[in-house]
């Protein structure tokens, strides 16, 4: 009885919305907004250590921090994880592709490292499994940091300080310093990169007003246009693929005719310019947004997405309560102490830059 | 009567050290030696909060190690202060020479930005005369940051974030974003990166046993042979000028011939291949050496110098103790929050890249 009469509350609410075009802000009943948010997504752990099934030692996390700050890591000593995945941007860079090797410029924009250890695959086409599997990607990629890969565990012998950290982060073992094991260590402290309490997650945690009304409004159309059919979970998205484009092509701008996505991956035509759905925590902090980093206003992506994924001429009104929501998914941002880095040694390669 | 004594003693621990080509190590009288370094070293502070005259607040510092950690203030968005002054690499990027926008080489080493505030000019040829004069340089350097002059104000107000930033940091100015303020406050950030407790200052605090019996003929090594008539003071260096090879050329490896020095900034022949006395702190951490950054090796900068700047060869031996005492100088590297940044606005300038 007290369901159906909540659900009635609902429909007037939803009513109400609907003809409000005198800009009058009406929520929805709280409390089955809420229900269906929380059916849909899932709050962050307020730590890392929260996380289950992370095991990683304090000493693991600390070589992961260096070796993610380590431009040594890279051929030209100029680039590390960190160039492209900064921290105090989002997680990226703040630009439509990452400045590589000799200033190369990448092929898609760089995602974002907050949460990502909770996509169900890393890289915008998904081709590693998880944050170990793509960590020494980049480190050897020519386009980006362009290490030689059989020269990633002689130069990090060559530091002579690494050898304790590596022996702390890999108790027992005999040589830690593997390339399995750099990969290893910054997926360990990638992992720490988690930014809890958002607005959002108060809200789906019960906390009713931690979304104002227009927040609620733009949440509740996030999941009545069909958005949350993608952007769903823990991470508002990362869980699954979706062609871009999935009901009318977007414009070429947005996804060139070349980059094929997941279809270089599996050589699967079906898989033609589709892309893992990205999360869309932080997202105000994290354009340009899509691969391409080619949308730099979050209502121009909004407006993109209702077009290519939904068929719909999203409006104005609705994208700006859309965008109201998608602010309320920025959470406590990283606190990273910059690592101090052990120095040189006599045999360690010298930077190449020219 | 004492003191006769005391002298007495050091010219006996003197004559064993000079006798001591059995490699046998001889301590010099710890209160004599302690007393001469004190004459020429100064100790660092504990905290940059009692260096004299420092009154920078939080909030100045705060909005100053943002300003430091902003790509958004090169053309590229791709290079920060930090880039080329790692602050987890003692303050500078392990490199000859650092990358620039577009992948352009500097023409001098960077120099570390750890204990800058104690010099008493800034830059190589010491072009500027403290660190507020010299923030704003390399971001306006075509070859390195590259931003238009005109457009650092233009893109901090186009950061949303960035108003109430430096409205905190620059209380009742009305107009605090400027490019004057920015250098301001990326200096005030600066003066916090001290490295106090050094070995080195442990002992010119009185500690005798904070340097070991190597390491004190190596500082006496490093006084009687002139090292310490430029790299004096509190920074050990960074007190005056020096024509490098003040007494016999050095190869055009460590000094080409075209880097005429601080003669390009005065004009005067005089000044021809007249460097700034670089900071010896951290040098250990600071490898490669010279304003050519063309010496990796410690003890290979060191024979240089006494052949150079003394006009002698100082052997292996010495070269090792003058060395273990130079490790001495490493103090507590500096504890800094990754800064979270501001997201750009739809105003603030896109990268230049391509």
């Amino acid at each position: 009885m007290s369901r159906l009469l909540l659900v009635g509350a609902a429909v007037l609410a939803v009513t109400a919305a609907a003809c409000s075009g005198n800009q009058q802000v009406t929520a929805p009943a709280a409390d089955d907004l809420m229900k269906a948010a929380q059916a849909q997504f899932k709050p962050l752990p307020a730590s890392y250590k929260d996380i289950p099934g992370n095991t990683a030692s304090e000493d693991l996390i600390a070589l992961g921090a260096m070796l993610y700050h380590d431009p040594r890591l890279s051929a030209s000593h100029a680039l590390s994880c960190a160039a492209c995945h900064n921290i105090g941007l989002g997680g990226g860079d703040d630009a439509s592709t990452s400045v590589g090797h000799k200033w190369q410029l990448g092929g898609r924009n760089a995602p974002t490292v907050l949460n990502a250890t909770f996509n169900f695959a890393q890289f915008w086409d998904g081709r590693a499994k998880d944050l170990t599997e793509q960590a020494g990607g980049p480190i050897v990629n020519p386009v980006e940091m362009a290490s030689p890969p059989e020269h990633i565990v002689e130069q990090l012998k060559s530091i002579p300080g690494y050898a304790d950290a590596f022996a702390k982060a890999f108790p027992g073992q005999k040589d830690p310093i593997s390339a399995q094991n750099v990969s290893i260590a910054i997926a360990a402290f990638e992992t720490t990169l988690i930014t809890p309490n958002a607005p959002f997650d108060q809200y789906l945690n019960g906390k009713a007003d931690a979304l104002n009304p227009v927040q609620k409004e733009g949440l509740k159309l996030f999941m009545d246009k069909g958005c949350a059919a993608c952007h769903n979970g823990i991470n508002i998205g990362g869980g699954m693929y979706a062609k871009f484009g999935a009901v009318a092509a977007p414009d070429a701008k947005y996804r060139p005719v070349a980059d094929k996505g997941r279809m270089a991956v599996t050589k699967d035509p079906a898989d033609e310019y589709v892309y893992k759905v990205p999360t869309l925590r932080n997202v105000a902090l994290t354009a340009p947004y899509f691969h391409t980093g080619s949308a730099w206003d979050l209502k121009e992506a909004i407006k993109v997405m209702g077009k290519a994924q939904l068929g719909q001429d999203i409006n104005d009104d609705e994208t700006g309560k859309i965008a109201a929501f998608l602010e309320t998914l920025t959470g406590d941002q990283p606190k990273v102490l910059v690592p101090i880095l052990p120095p040189s040694g006599p045999d360690t390669t010298r930077p190449q830059r020219d």
